[in-house]
């Protein structure tokens, strides 16, 4: 064997420069069929049980799917089970068609037929393996060989169909198992002779099955795979195109969607993508791409923390965090300008009453799917001002004024370093309660008084108090202003503090418990020639904004 | 705003019908550059600790990066520091380039420069955000403000590298961030500008850095906007085109795949895909894709296992058991007929010498990518009998004939149902033993002798022995006969036992220590009709088929 990457043999490429998939654009759901309780099941260390299974099911009914692939009935007696289950004890919706896997060799469609008999609406889907490798290395035969065992599963399957005795409605489906790796006028030609083979119409189509058994070439070359299918399969007419895409390049969603584009009008997959080996095309990241693309999925997935659920308990496979849409790292942002971007996108939409999701970088609304806005902002050492400032806003009610959040920010970064880790919204807080509320109070107002007055038409604020300084005895102090910050501002001129400059202030309301307050900022000039900010809480807005100023000495001399 | 999926505005498709990348193939690997250390970081709960940062570092050099971002040394006294720490203490080999970020901002451009000196080879990273939704809800300006931010970046950055004091290579790389979802003229006019005013040219191109900043389209359409940018850049003999794909409809690999056939030269991404929210494209999947198609990724996979531990330590993060080519399940067959493929596909391969790799269901040799074999083939009770039989002789060197798989695997299978769960090698083992070495012995051979004698030209083969029968009073046996096994089955007629009829035969040496035996597997029709299987081991060849045909016989009297 030669080797490194000179042992492997490249795709061999589908001649079809006049294609036109490239061209197209997604437009409509395709028809939903979920593999989740056959090849999602058979992949799984521990496959679920019944009791898992029918809760599995029931779950995919409640999302919308009415095709459903619940096992493989001739493989094992727990298969067969499973079937008699859902069948006896009608647990199938009338709108729902079970579908059942089966080889093309005649014992296991014997015995298929027994399991589903009784039940209202079938799907009979039988493969057998049609790829160039698989007829070299497996079955030993040539193309001819591999046609007569589908031909020959087609007939016993249409022999006992008629021979049924009940009033289930069969419809069949036919997969050239690893049709990726089949050249393609022989995978055209063996669906054909199978169409044949059962007499399959237009109006009692056949479901052609094309799998991406195992991803063998990049996505586009699929789609000239189904293109080409498309295009020249005789019996075009009697035939639903389906796609069964799996993920062992990464690409299983890509090549899914590039295939609805070159003409497959069903989809076979899973949910969350399990299945074989790096799994099946996912079901709910492509429903979602249609979602975020103003198209119907014709799926439920708005309540995905819930489907999340059932699915991690009945499989014990877990979600990736960054896996789309459902991942619990998806809809965070950790760095500053995404934080920044985000907070500004909510904005805008609040402002701008718009129609439309337009938040940078959320390619969905988290409320959608049935998650939180809340984790969305996390502080990390990578973060910036705006995402400090957001989880102050939106856990805390904490609307920091712009001009704070360098100084803010700076405070966290430094806390996230010292830890080497992650903030949550509480430790952040606490940083904001220890630097702003429960700092050194050199200076303490051990009583106030702040009042207006008019005189000849002009509004004079004064303000009266004693001030301790470092515990030490108390001074009096009074001064009048055009604002409460400028009488104060007025009365510490004795106590030499007017060497603080006055900068600038905001404030707004906070409820705490029934009890609304105000916050003021309060941004000061420090005789250093640098800014700081001060906070001030008070019910009445006057005391808020002297505390402020007080509290931005404070920090400066703590 | 509009409910559900109408509130989503559908991408703009590119109007590119004379497209050419359809026609490509990928042939040669890219320019690699990691940003690991920068995308991959800043995204993650817990970034890494300058130890860690270090740690990964080599093992991205190690690797064979050539380009590797280190961080975003203006945004934080740590990411400052790990740059200096890079460079003062000679953790940068020689012909590797360290890429820095930045934004075009000119107190972070010159903190950056202050960051980088000393090292030998430098790109400096600017970026600005130029979407169309980031211009009106975030930046709130048009396309001539985007494109002034960009271009006094790039003024200020050749002023600071012509004024550089030292002997440091400069190069440079521009990012329109958010170009997912830029008008791709606007794209390309402001990549245009920014070349002009850095005056790059042929000889010192700029890489031009296209991010899938939030992936918005299928991937066909991302290839498009290449393409478009490529064929309409004026000057693009100055630039090299590099593509940042990320992750948020899954499709991060295979936008990735088809830019490359739409004419980038180089690829930013992560090892495993990590990364903001869904993650970077993953670095390690594209460089395999290229590795099964015979194209050489120029980078070094051959000890995943070793590269997967640094990166699950440093990150915190953990690898999906379905990421492609490295996850726990991604080698393992469950179906029946796939590992009946995968066996058949080793012995091909062993037989007939091929140089290429041509195993079913495994785009890979496990060995390339430092992984085993083992694990290939899981036991569950979806598992078909080569499953088991592949076990029993890969782990455990009973090389069971094709005629015993079914009798076993129903064994292997009531197994697995009766525990609920898939079966380790070892339990896989214990149900062989306790039914074939450890069953019921109502007949026992309390002596035994087996000699060969030629009598006019003819071999015969004696026994004589003695046998307990349910522990009772000994019998004599005697018999000859063609072989050991027709000679014992003449001396058992004295007590009846020739109502069992002697069907198949199977005989190969194992090792048990330092001994080498011989195990028989023999096959008899009961006098039911059905057959059944024993197991006979022995030093000696004729012992080993006699105790074959004796326990075949105790199985079916237990």
């Amino acid at each position: 064997m030669k080797p490194s990457f000179e042992k492997y043999i490249p795709f061999k490429q589908i001649n079809l420069p006049d294609r036109q998939w490239p061209n197209n654009t997604i437009t409509k759901a395709p028809i939903w069929c979920s593999v989740d309780l056959r090849d999602g099941n058979q992949a799984l260390v521990d496959p679920m049980n019944l009791e898992e299974k029918l809760e599995f099911f029931h779950a995919l009914c409640d999302m919308g799917f009415k095709e459903i692939e619940i096992g493989f009935p001739s493989a094992s007696e727990t298969e067969y089970e499973i079937c008699r289950e859902l069948i006896e004890n009608n647990h199938i919706p009338d709108d729902v068609t079970i579908q059942v896997l089966v080889q093309a060799r005649e014992h296991l469609i014997r015995k298929t037929f027994e399991a589903v008999k009784g039940a209202k609406n079938v799907i009979v889907h039988f493969y057998n393996s049609t790829s160039t490798l698989q007829r070299k290395v497996v079955f030993k035969t040539d193309m001819d060989g591999v046609i007569k065992i589908a031909v020959d599963g087609a007939k016993l399957i249409k022999q006992l169909t008629d021979e049924y005795d009940g009033d289930t409605n069969f419809r069949f489906e036919y997969s050239p198992e690893s049709f990726s790796g089949t050249e393609p006028e022989n995978a055209v030609e063996i669906c054909d002779r199978v169409i044949e083979a059962l007499g399959s119409t237009a109006e009692n189509k056949l479901i052609v099955n094309l799998p991406n058994t195992v991803e063998m070439c990049t996505p586009n070359t699929y789609a000239d795979q189904i293109e080409y299918f498309a295009r020249n399969l005789k019996h075009r007419d009697a035939a639903i195109i389906s796609i069964h895409p799996h993920n062992d390049r990464g690409c299983g969603v890509a090549a899914g969607e590039l295939a609805l584009l070159a003409g497959a009008e069903r989809v076979e997959g899973t949910l969350f993508g399990n299945g074989e080996r790096t799994g099946n095309m996912d079901i709910v990241t492509m429903g979602l791409n249609m979602f975020t693309q103003g198209v119907d999925p014709k799926l439920d997935f708005s309540n995905l923390p819930k489907l999340r659920e059932i699915y991690e308990r009945c499989t014990n496979m877990k979600i990736d965090p960054r896996q789309p849409y459902i991942g619990e790292l998806v809809f965070t942002a950790f760095s500053g300008s995404h934080q920044d971007a985000i907070n500004k996108g909510m904005k805008y939409m609040k402002e701008s009453g718009t129609d439309y999701w337009e938040i940078p970088y959320l390619p969905i609304d988290p409320a959608d799917v049935g998650r939180e806005y809340e984790p969305i902002i996390r502080i990390n050492s990578q973060s910036g001002k705006g995402g400090a400032a957001f989880v102050m806003n939106n856990n805390f009610g904490y609307d920091l004024p712009k001009r704070m959040h360098p100084e803010f920010s700076k405070l966290v970064q430094a806390k996230c370093e010292e830890l080497g880790r992650e903030l949550i919204p509480k430790e952040l807080f606490e940083v904001f309660e220890k630097n702003y509320l429960e700092h050194k109070q050199k200076y303490v107002l051990s009583s106030r008084k702040i009042y207006e007055e008019s005189e000849n038409g002009n509004d004079y604020v004064h303000f009266k108090g004693k001030m301790k300084i470092n515990g030490n005895e108390e001074v009096s102090l009074s001064g009048v202003g055009n604002g409460p910050i400028d009488a104060f501002f007025n009365a510490i001129k004795k106590v030499g503090l007017d060497k603080y400059e006055f900068i600038s202030y905001s404030q707004h309301a906070i409820s705490q418990g029934s009890d609304s307050k105000a916050v003021s900022y309060i941004e000061l000039k420090k005789p250093d020639g640098k800014n700081i900010f001060g906070i001030g809480i008070d019910s009445n807005v006057n005391v808020a904004s002297v505390l402020g100023v007080l509290n931005a000495i404070n920090r400066a001399e703590a």
